[in-house]
């Protein structure tokens, strides 16, 4: 089966449009639909027409597509009404998209008991509308809802349902798992049953991940013969998500070797292609995900580290760079030198091994670990300590001393309410500041008033910005007075991501020194020529 | 197969702990393996004695279990010398475990390039260790390292090593796809080829998802014969994480029919153990979780709500009772009274279903989540919040306004120090009072300055104690000012342990009022008869 032919149906515009918390403006479905086009996915699913009127905008002014087809969802006709009569049906078709696809119920329980229709009929309704769209656009697929659950409970049902859509011309049946309930093994059974009775190139599978095996079963699904899946970039999609393209992808290609539009050279655009949809929806892209994810190709512990610099196949499954990925060597308490040379080597610092400012970045770190510091969620403050051994790191700005005060006291209004002030005292190439700011917190009032002072002379920290602050306090159990960690992420506002660490007895001290490394990384970085921002 | 019998090891303080950003103390360590070991898993992986301090400390002080067995990890000899001169397997023989399990090369090309060593001496390496460890604690487990890379590049030779470990006495064969990159239909064919040399009751599976399929491959295994699956609470593990023990239990038990130590009772816990352990590490629980997301039974949409509403199986593959879980229904007011009874039930309150004060307090509870409030980690603030709606709660103390200053200035000797200094107003039983005390943070000011008055009015507060402290971000992509979740763990210094939330626009007022709920509910509880603290 090597070398066979695969599409690839997108449906992140439409079903992953259902995931909590994630609302597409129609600027961001033409953005993500022109990616997945340039990316090499055969069909873009755009929504669902006459559906909420984001997708009526989207079908109004549709993005010009030049690999991928755009597709128009919908619902097979009502029953009791024919389909050139049903409203919904004629709102889909209308939209002019060239690919329709139509669900319909195939589970015989989920026709009486939420459609409360009769088996005959319903299977009247799917291929009237079949027939009805496929003399009206240039391509239809059936989108069998519940297959899994249907062919467990009525085969011949089940069956009879996708027959009726194959016979009035569609194109794709596609086998959904529309609770996303079903095992891998199950899924490789019915799918080699159902190629009985439909052809391999005229199926498809479409997954859900409510068991965690959305990527598999389409995978197996493949195998089995179908060849059309769908899915969504990153696995957005309501409950759980739908099956991954971005995981399928890679292994459908390089390790299956099945072609797809997608050719190994567009591949190495899949990683951008993954953080890009992150970015637009303004959410925080999973480190850990499969091949494209942050850590996905990160080394932790002096032994893999070692091992990985002698040949990468020892613990690297793929190249990172198929994907569009990279490694990641990560400096943490099992730190040893080799550890910190390939760090240094990933942001373009080569030094020899027995260069003694190797020896003192090592002796550096393992102090500052002694302290409480981990440089394993904080590159930023790593590459910071690293370039400052080196003499890289100009002082942009030197605070002196600072005093916050948090207070909560009765307003105007006879309401409590709590406000933080920092009064900041700070020298910024060779002149003094005093300045003054409020904040949600003390951190938050420090930064502000921080920034009072530097964004007029480094205009480029008008886009930092602070997304996550996290605490820990160390050695709770100790006698001794705890010492205090705090990690700070942030963003430049168009893509990047850092993180730096601080640590101090006083945890208003620590998120001081991890602010401050956060500002002064974003300051250096735009002044070391050739490079972005690295996390 | 059915009802056969399968073995559960997790390996979330050990391979969990390579994860990037996560760093367990060994509080944490202990609090882990108990749930763990109330959850009824059979082996919980503590660490690799003589790797690190951590390590040490847990196995120096081993929590009591009573399901579970303690499994010590590490490596097998070393080459060129004999096993009991092996510096590393004395150190992890040493820490008492009942389970051993030892680490091994198995494939060819790794044992040369990344070991240096022979194929014959490795083979040496493995079968003396485990006859070694064999004879000096109760059971042995062998990790085939690479098994899945090497048997793909030479089966004969994985073989040899994998018959050397069986041979010299190991319980259990681990089957590992160390770095992650098989596919399941590659799992299924070369386990059910290496079962025709050992028998499935001494094989086991350890996956990596680095593809995506960690769960599906883990599955696959067991269904093609083995016996014994290792993974991760939430796929804990460096790069992608490990196989998802809390995707594969529900399967396992409640599709496949499989018996295992954790029985259905137990796995009503498996929500609760799986936010648990993400409250530990300070991470956000994955909403999209299977099984136990926020997420994974959630209605969005009038049609499938109406279809649930009509019969749950429409859109629910399980049940969410069935692994503790809820089901989300966006528009019906009665999600979450079932919940609220639950827990009541679990703090000892009975009320009928009909009963006012239930709707009160659901009305309560969903506000406060709209605010941003999670009780699932913080179970004293549910119960104080639930009790008072009763009017069980008294007001011990009362604060009308407080004033936290930080400040980073000079001390006498020249150095550069930050203090804390909180003054407070309150009223304790009828008197005014005004305090004032120093702290590592404003927090610990605020919480010295309270106990300052408080404690020789309520000498029970003497022994509490601020364990943690963990600060969270909400809605930072919104663009209007950020919220602060604030969660404290604190203890009476007796083993009692309890958590508390707050939340508010500042940080120091959400930190203001958990640490209320923490000093109210320590007063409670020693007032409350015939009722330990619960956590």
């Amino acid at each position: 089966m090597s070398g066979e032919r695969v599409y690839l149906y997108d449906s992140t515009l439409r079903d992953g449009a259902q995931t909590q918390g994630v609302d597409f403006t129609p600027a961001d479905k033409a953005a993500i639909a022109e990616a997945l086009d340039r990316l090499g996915i055969d069909y873009v699913e755009g929504g669902w027409p006459g559906a909420n009127p984001t997708d009526d905008a989207f079908f109004g002014a549709p993005p010009a597509l030049h690999r991928a087809r755009l597709a128009a969802f919908g619902m097979t006709r009502r029953s009791g009404r024919c389909a050139a009569d049903d409203p919904g049906l004629a709102a889909v078709l209308a939209a002019g998209a060239p690919v329709v696809t139509l669900v319909g119920k195939t589970w015989d329980f989920h026709a009486e008991v939420a459609l409360g229709v009769g088996l005959a009929e319903n299977v009247d309704m799917i291929g009237e509308s079949i027939a009805h769209a496929a003399a009206r656009c240039e391509e239809v697929i059936f989108d069998a809802e519940h297959f899994f659950d249907g062919y467990k409970a009525n085969p011949g049902y089940a069956l009879d349902c996708v027959r009726a859509a194959l016979e009035a011309g569609a194109r794709w049946i596609v086998l959904c798992d529309t609770n996303g309930g079903t095992l891998p093994h199950e899924v490789e059974r019915i799918v080699g049953e159902v190629l009985a009775h439909v052809p391999g190139e005229r199926l498809g599978i479409h997954c859900h991940d409510d068991t965690g095996n959305a990527v598999a079963n389409s995978l197996l699904a493949v195998r089995a013969g179908v060849r059309h899946v769908q899915g969504t970039l990153n696995g957005l999609g309501e409950r759980c998500g739908n099956a991954n393209l971005v995981s399928i992808l890679p292994s459908l290609i390089l390790k299956m070797g099945f072609t797809t539009g997608v050719t190994p050279t567009d591949l190495t655009r899949l990683t951008h292609v993954s953080r890009l949809l992150d970015e637009r929806l303004n959410r925080q892209p999973n480190r850990r995900a499969p091949y494209v994810g942050e850590s996905a190709f990160a080394h932790k512990g002096g032994l893999h580290v070692s091992a990985v610099e002698k040949d990468p196949r020892c613990y690297e499954h793929i190249a990172p760079e198929l994907v569009g990925n990279r490694r990641h060597i990560i400096v943490s308490d099992q730190a040893g030198r080799s550890n910190v040379l390939a760090r240094l080597r990933e942001i373009g610092l080569e030094l020899e091994a027995d260069d003694p400012r190797l020896a003192q970045m090592v002796r550096i770190v393992k102090e500052r670990e002694g302290d409480g510091y981990a440089y394993d969620g904080a590159e930023a403050s790593f590459e910071l300590l690293a370039r400052r051994v080196l003499g890289d790191v100009p002082e942009f700005f030197r605070i002196t001393t600072f005093r916050v005060i948090d207070e909560r006291r009765w307003d105007d209004h006879g309401r409590l309410v709590t406000l933080s002030e920092a009064t900041v005292k700070l020298e910024v190439e060779g002149e003094t500041y005093m300045t003054v700011a409020e904040g949600n917190g003390p951190v938050n009032a420090l930064d502000a008033a921080l920034r009072k002072v530097l964004t007029p002379v480094y205009p480029e920290l008008a886009e930092l910005r602070l997304v996550d602050y996290k605490v820990r306090i160390l050695t709770p159990e100790a006698g001794t007075a705890a010492v205090t960690r705090v990690m700070i992420e942030s963003t430049d506002g168009r893509g990047e991501h850092w993180n730096t660490v601080g640590v101090s007895g006083n945890v208003i001290d620590a998120s001081f020194h991890a602010l401050y490394d956060s500002i002064t990384y974003l300051l250096l970085r735009h002044r070391l020529p050739g490079r972005d921002l690295a996390s």
